[in-house]
């Protein structure tokens, strides 16, 4: 069975705590358990979050070796981070880039990723819901 | 039942059959029957492919009052035409913009899309499965 | 008795059908009858409209030594097309770029056209009064 | 009776006597007394000109209250004057932006207007006919 | 007794009377009182106004010898004149550059200042506030 | 025998009516005739003309398997045209892309082509006879 | 009675220890005691400092409902950090930017903010009196 | 005898008075007094100077018809001034634009100059000497 | 008959001795004799080759009224000299510029030419060949 | 006795153990203890390596007084972080910025780092050698 | 008595022989006859003209020690050539940077100096009599 | 046994006796005497120096085939030209790029370096004891 790393970055831990129109009202609690309950069955996935861009570093080094996958919403540091995308860089598993909302309508500087290049695939806009979608997908290019 | 437009733009006729690498082996006719299946007894899907961009405003100009989403993958044209934004901001319902390949990947001029702005949602380099992935998204936010 | 040409671009068949707070109530029949009745014993009006680039660069050929003048609003494509500027640069008739809505406060890119160094005189922002404008402009630099 | 100013900027009192190829023979006070003509029974009209960035401010700050509309050919401050533009947001009227030559086939720092975002309407490249197309415009909207 | 020269540039004439949600209801003449009432027993305060640049660089040449300090709120002009700069390096005092509203929430060409390289102090955003806290720098950085 | 394609785009249908200082003489059919003489014995030649990008797109698709190289001149959907570069890089065989004049003598956006990083050779401002030396350059490389 | 958080980044532990002639003589615990000081009867004041992005975020997060305004010296995270912008956007206080020097003055790395888009004042160059004018400031907005 | 005019703008009346180590102790007085001795016998000369944009395009402007050659030093409005600009090409003669230090050696918006597109010649970095020899060049190129 | 100089820049020297996946085996003298062959009783032809910028241009002026035309092959100095466009500018004949590889297929720095302003044809990636069309060409334009 | 502090940054505690192709099969313990070695009788040397932007800057501010020299290789916080050059600017002795792999060979946003304005010397490409030339060039240069 | 070098870059040994209307009828014999017979009693001339770059920066490196002031006409290497700008730095006397035409009415790389942040002087637009302009500044600023 | 070139360009010929604050008192005699003896044993080294860019393209082909490594101080050149990069790239062996001073540190067109992305290292800011480093590292990776 295939294991899966959730990965969130600064900020998220206030999902559904602040800009509820933005982001709707889910707590970043009940993302993670839908995913987890996503998976049941098919995946086992581990759900991390953090506000320190070394912290995410070291948690992407620790997957190597332990995970099949990661799903990333690195949030601010998708447009400042290069430590990231050089740990997602030595991860040799498969990696989907996500954000909940559509960074695209947003301030320029949020139309610019650093990850992408590393990224197998990106989603952005799909709400929570990109999560579960990101989940199917790497679950199907996984195999079982 | 929702009713869902399937979209695809310059080039995508000839999925398959060039670049399988990048690609896939799977046609667009393969992938529009995935899709069409995969939306049975959840939503009408119908789908189009041109490679004319003033055809694919046409199409998209027919779509208001028809179809409650739009799944587009406008190849090339993503990162050429305002009259495809401009036609997509006159639609009143839900729009994913889809890429197989992850275009953040490829050349630079690839990197913008006008219909970004609009699109409610974005999806690049789940290769076809991103067309499901879509889907559920749609007749997720449309409800039923 | 002058002749003029009225060519509308892409989506602007929608109009008065769209966003009537920015392009007003009035449908595109409406406008092109009072183009038609404001010229009415001055100048004789032909009105086309087309969503395809090509065709508009086939009737700005056609209209070679057909038609002394040109009121163009190329919609989206005042943004993106070579193509319709050439085909200008190919007529010998004098030229009026228009756009209903002051292109000005809106997206970055709707600010470069490609037609307005061909253009002789450029009017923006006036809505569909712009139309009879130019006619006005067009009856008096080509005399009777 | 609505009343209109129309403000000419720096350099546009030598109309008539510099480069004729470009700006015609008409006079400065040929044009004023045109506009004065042409809105004869339907408008007040009052001209002005200078020289002076800070005069036009002035101007156009003790218009407010006073006129309904401004037509306003800010000559060369029009690419350099946030000044201006801010006076114009001082005022509640309409405004009409006018030059007499089609600025977008002179030099590169021609084709960009402070102004162009505040006025309501642009009007490029009519000659000296733009004066009277821009009150025609200003009766319209603002209605009698 | 320390002298401080308050210059006011194009359109602050204005202040109170456009645009209050952004502005406040003070006029000129109250902000222009609180500071002299602010200074009292500390400092001489004298407050000047112009819109035309010349003026303001005439201004500036004047109060060479003449005051230990200026607070100049140089309006648009902060954007756009390298001459206020010039007189502001021949000025042998302490300057603050003053923004009653926070320039960097405003359009882009707002966020460069042709003053800041000279000035000592810029303070933004603090609405009319912000005159008495320059005030109160003043007076501590020339002490008594 | 080999089989090229000659493949010319929007308004080169009005080659020889317009500006013959720059384009010369010769019409369309005049050019294409002396490319099929000069082919005669050695190659196929076929020749086609359009305004639409679609329709060159679908042009270029249908020459896949059909002909060895392509000689292109896109005319202004060179400098605009991201689909015709994919139709192109779909195709397997030889391609020249050509330009009739020097477009390096010309406005700054006609310096850039999508086309040239999959052209194998670019030729320009030979005039017609450019097609002559692309043919032979094409029949040398792909040999007998 | 309102709660102050007072914020400082990277390297400002190292006041008045390093660069004096820049920085001054006084101490970061100087300056900490100087506004606690200064708000003695008026406010509740916080003050803490980090060398990390990531510890930042958290304290900004940790604001929320706890203080009514941050006066925040984020050093040189202002030039880098959207994540420092991010967390700023889900307090809801008043929020003071503050510099020490005059940045503008500086490399021009650092003439750009992340964070003035969120703040509501912002203040540079007034040395560590800074501290006690945006007090001032935030007391006076947010009244009693 | 040819007649000169000597215009120099904004802050050079402090000439001799500010930064003598870049401008040297002369004043402007002496600067004029040694052109017009220069000139003696050869040429008339005018000197004017002022701080006001507005009042330099109207020295301009009167000297059409009036001298046979310019000699500018526009100081700050070198860099900002479009309408001096186009007061400059409406005069039919002869034109130096002059700055007394280097300007390449100073900041980066001191290297562009909007006049000297129109200049017949230009000089910087000869201290008050370039004001003798822009008068020996304009004696030598109007002839006697 | 005409005489043409075929002039070859920096490191072709090396031609066939070095990247021969790129070049191809044919050495400088290979390519020079095919060129001389191929004139054969049309042209006098002429080949120089220097690694030398200052002699491209000592060899380009002593071609003045020696020469026809030019092909020249100006290598690395294509993106670098202005010096050599100056001296073709001096030069009266034709002139075609030539590279033997698609420059356009390589690193941004080689997609500019400073020469191709001034040449009268451009010919990129028909390898050596490219030499015999370029002298087809010029002996067509020359006439006999 | 010199000291000497080398400090490695995100990523390099994967050394040998990623990309192996790239930065060969030692380990960041390998490197440490060489230059340890090769320091033997010369120098103290401490190593030090955190994924920490923050971190970092607290060990280079615990450097103060401690280390007479810093070999830094940041990797990513490079081409990011102006808080750690802000901490080297407050470091009193000699600096070497490190790149094992050479920078200018990868991506752009690789090729500017924030460090090297404040290093003494700069060393890329050199593989892990360049940590002892990097500590042979400390040893010259602070003496004994 | 001093010692001035003339130093002449590419193609100005054509000077008088091409593009008359640009450059005048004087050959560049005239023009170094013209300026020794100026300097005649008041200083040694010696004039030296160069295609080569390399040339030119041994003759710079020459002059040191050996002459006071330096005229250099470094045409087309004005614009590309830093190891001229590095020869004029190592040398200790005066440098005048002269332009026969005025470079700012030319193409846009043609108004970028390297030379002008080491030069004293900046002369354009003058003609020959430039070089005479620029030897009396050299002898009035070198004395006697 | 190795060779190794030693190739030094523009200016180097002044070492030690050109602003010696900056690149010390050794002369390049001096350098390259400390080279050859640092060498001593371990590989031969051969010196050159030229100000001449063709003559430095001209050495490096004929260190194909002699040399095993070069180490290019192309000083100037390095900024300017791709002619040298183009040579270095037909050089078989190991390249180190040297500057003496660390370039980071001056103009900005110093930053950038044609060279880097063929050097196989690149050293600068070590001074003259930068040859000794790279020859270590040749010698190193060179084997014996």
């Amino acid at each position: 069975m295939n294991s899966i790393l959730v990965l969130n970055g600064p900020n998220l831990n206030l999902l559904g705590k602040r800009e509820p129109h933005i982001y709707g009202h889910e707590t970043l609690a009940d993302v993670e358990q839908s995913v987890i309950a996503h998976a049941a069955g098919r995946a086992t996935v581990v759900c991390q979050q953090s506000n320190h861009e070394g912290t995410l570093v070291d948690l992407i080094q620790d997957a190597r070796g332990q995970f099949d996958g990661i799903i990333i919403n690195a949030g601010a540091y998708t447009h400042t981070s290069v430590a990231i995308l050089d740990a997602l860089n030595a991860f040799e598993g498969k990696v989907v880039e996500l954000h909940i909302s559509n960074v695209h309508r947003r301030e320029a500087f949020r139309h610019h990723s650093y990850l992408s290049v590393r990224a197998d695939a990106v989603v952005a806009g799909m709400g929570t819901f990109g999560y579960l979608a990101s989940l199917d997908y790497l679950l199907k290019v996984l195999g079982d």
